[in-house]
């Protein structure tokens, strides 16, 4: 292994990568996040439309309101998500850290919101939002792995989030972000408190078939 | 520049990772394509689901039915497609890209389609598709970009096509998908013509705003 992350190449780094839940306060520089957005923009997309735009919360007041939300979103869906403190199993420790998370996200030196433009035709009446068209989440959500792959290479913590959606309609209305984009993700970025790891995933041959599907060799 | 693209830093290489769209019908070692998708799968997905499958298209008779029915598809879209072979503008160079790649899809030694579970509940009565729902393109498409990034890593040419959607269903029947899955993307995938380069993005500061939309530092 190379010694600073940043060198690693690419094979290494994306297996790499876990989702990093507990993060210090410490602010990043800007020059870390412009280098992580930069790789952001280098996704493909259909045409090279490039439709893609980001909101970055710094401010404390709209962190900690950020937060509140998130954490009412997350208990409203999973208020039955328990782990207990002493089970080492991968999924109790993974729950653990969604929980920790939730408690402490407004934490986090920076929430990130990546938005994607709508599919056409995106408008409705004013102060109606309900039926507006999905954002093109296959333009995005590269744009998004791009982002999470160099805060790995940067050394940042960071995790991909979707629960947002539940308050889509508040984030939109108090960040006045326009009715053509929609909010895809949320990253929370920070220094790591743990040290990164490798990603536990079932492997590639278990689901790689030739010519037809179930076909192996 | 380390001298084997397989070394270079991740933050390097994503900007070096042009669509590669005229490839060359050598075969491609299978343990090349092997790391390509062990790369596929570290990808984050919600609750760690990993809901890919992916189909590995080589034989000859399927590449050819398979570039006969694209070239079709894409004929009935883009009929006006055409650029002159003398303008050097960056459009033109791609519409000719493209047109190339419609010509020649078959000689792609392999075409790559990644599979998406879709979401629940996705059953229809049976010989029925339409209303299908769509695959969770969240959880694909960073699979996806893992998988063009790692190509590039390995010298590999690819490109990220979603043109199969106009027969998605004959699709589905020859290669025996089951209704669960979506196709998501086709990625021919061989060794590239021409050399890599950097891609044309807008910068992200163009598209980056500060605690609220608009505001910019």
């Amino acid at each position: 292994m190379p010694s600073r992350d940043s060198d690693m190449p690419f094979l290494d780094l994306v297996g790499n990568m876990r989702a990093m839940r507990r993060l210090k306060p410490d602010p990043i520089p800007m020059e870390l996040i412009r280098k992580v957005l930069d790789a952001g923009v280098k996704a493909p997309s259909g045409m090279n439309l490039q439709p893609w735009g980001f909101l970055l919360i710094r401010d404390p007041d709209s962190r900690r309101w950020f937060g509140e939300q998130y954490k009412e979103a997350m208990l409203s869906r999973f208020a039955g998500f328990e782990a207990a403190e002493d089970d080492p199993s991968p999924n109790a420790r993974a729950y653990r850290a969604v929980r920790y998370q939730m408690d402490h996200m407004h934490e986090a030196p920076l929430i990130l919101l990546a938005c994607g433009k709508r599919d056409w035709p995106f408008r409705v009446p004013e102060h109606e939002r309900v039926g507006l068209a999905p954002p093109n989440y296959g333009a995005i959500y590269p744009c998004v792995q791009n982002i999470l792959l160099a805060c790995r290479a940067l050394g940042l913590g960071a995790a991909l989030t979707t629960m947002h959606q539940v308050f889509e309609a508040e984030l939109i209305k108090r960040f006045e972000i326009p009715a053509e984009y929609g909010v895809v993700v949320s990253i929370p970025i920070g220094y790591p408190m743990g040290n990164f790891g490798p990603v536990r995933r079932k492997p590639a041959e278990a689901v790689t078939y030739f010519d037809k599907w179930g076909a192996v060799e």
